[in-house]
């Protein structure tokens, strides 16, 4: 399993073997059977993830209902960074739609890598700072579009997506009812 | 106006008098009149910004309509932060709606002052990291919520801005169009 996250760090950081192999310890990688639930609402997040394999999705209950507000595919982090950095309850969930290998980071393992290897926390606050910024992006294209236009954009960007999640959580995701995105599909298929 | 700054760095962050003396001197405080474009779309964003007074809003050109995505107001950091780290260029305006004062960073006196004290570099992760962490949830609050829940929300968090900015911007900012926001600001008064 180390060898999955050693393989990452070579390929996407500019460390030396020794760092790789010291952070993949401090990183173990671990597989959660589909549907586990990695934090409630109501606990504090007490851990950071790299997706490896598998899907997770963050939810929010809205009277009863489940609504899911993101999703996090192979190569993305997964973290409710408010909770975690705050050390204040979550209010939502991260829930595995599908069996899922995560790289487990906890704030202690990660205090020890900086203080090693202080051009790794470089490292991690300039790519914390482009996810932000992709973050800013995302909820601006949220803001400026219509659910349809959301659709189409997933389909461009992330089209296994639309074939990996249930459809009442993808209508959710686009902020709409299930029967709207049936529509939608539609719609676009007969344009194709 | 270097006052401002290092009032402000005395107050909010665990630094010296010597270090704040160099953070504020590698952040001039600049006051820009109101309607000042602080950054166009097709520019690269090459500077950041803590807003100490005023308002400067995020906009989006959307089929020749302007669609307001951020507001930002005191003691908020102001940044197009996927633009500034990666250096290619911005899809979105930044805009002074009134006579605004800004201390101003830019990317070479950024890593100067990180540079000269690694541990300011530690204290803006973990600072960009609580935002970031803001910033999801605020996005999260946005797609869970209906356009008069989001108002609702904006007048318990920030009643002030509902009366600084323009009535067309807010609409936009809301998801919605004016006159709905006429509807809607209508019965929350006959509700309270």
């Amino acid at each position: 399993m180390e060898e999955i996250m050693s393989q990452f760090l070579a390929e996407n950081m500019n460390v030396t073997e020794e760092e790789a192999a010291f952070i993949a310890e401090c990183m173990p990688v671990r597989t959660y059977p589909k549907g586990t639930v990695l934090l409630r609402a109501g606990q504090v997040a007490t851990e950071c993830y790299m997706n490896f394999k598998g899907l997770v999705r963050r939810y929010y209950l809205v009277d009863g209902e489940e609504r899911t507000t993101a999703f996090y595919t192979e190569n993305q982090a997964v973290a409710s960074l408010l909770s975690y950095n705050t050390k204040t309850p979550a209010d939502h969930y991260l829930e595995c739609v599908e069996e899922t290998t995560l790289a487990v980071l906890t704030y202690e393992k990660e205090l020890l890598m900086f203080q090693r290897y202080p051009e790794f926390e470089r490292m991690c606050r300039v790519g914390v700072e482009v996810q932000y910024g992709q973050h800013q992006e995302m909820m601006a294209r949220y803001m400026t579009s219509s659910p349809e236009e959301r659709y189409l954009h997933l389909l461009e960007t992330s089209p296994d997506l639309l074939n990996r999640v249930p459809q009442y959580h993808l209508a959710s995701y686009l902020g709409i009812k299930p029967e709207s995105l049936s529509r939608i599909r539609k719609r676009v298929m007969q344009k194709q």
